[in-house]
């Protein structure tokens, strides 16, 4: 019999508008047996956000504690608010072969890498830089100073493709999602992620 | 703009009668832009066989000819015939940015293996021993000795599995299909075989 070692970590990262969101969340209506990652923070839980499920709410004192004991893969501060990525729920659920998926920015995706090397990082990638100004601008979260803050920081976002295992372009997001899908299956059929044992 | 670098190699082996012909065939019909390896051979054409699709089909000298100028991945005698996989048409498809899909047996596989180590290798499995003894009685093509032969044979076979980048178990046949689609649409998305032109 050929089974699976270990769960896998997959890393989707990209530049700020690329459509990564979008991508994981198409992606988990198409494969079974991925597990998406529950952020740590210390926001305020919004009307209708469960424990556990969306993230795991602690106060700050936790969130330090948690820092201090290594208890991230990664963390970031924004505006007022704590989010990191707790090193024990994806540990103990790679441990029980569930393979876990990893949504996050090109900052947060170094820091995962540095601690888990083993991940498999797929940077998405927009068809091009013109391409993602105007997505940018569509989606209307930003003012305009932050789309140009955002532009010039596309560029420097993908010089970190380097680092990245895959690269999806997300030209059509079916075919984008497609991709990311087969990444997955081929990585679950990778020599090293397999365990055979005594065949009879 | 991102593009692929080169063609990929695709190399799908195995044990006989583990249905990797089988699988092959049937990955065609759900891949678009791979291109099937023609090997050149020495045997008769059968009915209906056309040069050049189905086979290259040469003289033993001139077989000889291209062995003595290193113009095969591998070759090999069967019988009173040789068979062989063309260096050029492989290299000259390759440039041409046309992946290319080669079937053939394990001790092929790691010839090429040899000479192509940027290939991506894909071992065919089977479920476990007991079930592939039953395909190749099933199948019917092979005496009882030589069933023997092939059986102790395969156990040698796993343990080449090692060389291979990927293994796929040929449980159930859509699914091994589905899987070395998987493999071929993610290895065009490895960082290693893109390439990044001015972007816009």
């Amino acid at each position: 019999m050929i089974k699976n070692k270990n769960g896998i970590l997959f890393v989707i990262s990209g530049p700020s508008g690329v459509g990564k969101g979008t991508i994981t969340k198409a992606l988990f209506e198409k494969i079974s047996n991925v597990l998406l990652s529950v952020s740590v923070t210390t926001r305020i839980p919004r009307n209708g956000e469960i424990q556990g499920n969306n993230y795991f709410f602690v106060n700050i004192h936790e969130f330090e504690q948690m820092i201090n004991d290594d208890g991230f893969l990664e963390w970031a501060q924004v505006y007022q608010n704590y989010y990191g990525t707790p090193r024990k729920f994806v540990m103990e659920n790679l441990a029980r072969k569930r393979d876990i998926i990893l949504e996050i920015d090109t900052q947060g995706a170094l820091q995962v890498k540095k601690n888990m090397p083993q991940g498999i990082f797929i940077f998405i990638a927009p068809p091009n830089v013109a391409e993602l100004a105007k997505r940018i601008k569509l989606r209307g979260k930003d003012s305009e100073e932050s789309i140009q803050t955002r532009l010039s920081a596309v560029k420097q976002e993908l010089e970190h493709m380097k680092f990245y295992d895959y690269v999806v372009v997300n030209e059509d997001l079916e075919l984008a999602v497609e991709k990311v899908k087969a990444i997955i299956i081929a990585e679950r059929c990778r020599y090293g992620n397999i365990l055979m044992e005594g065949s009879s």
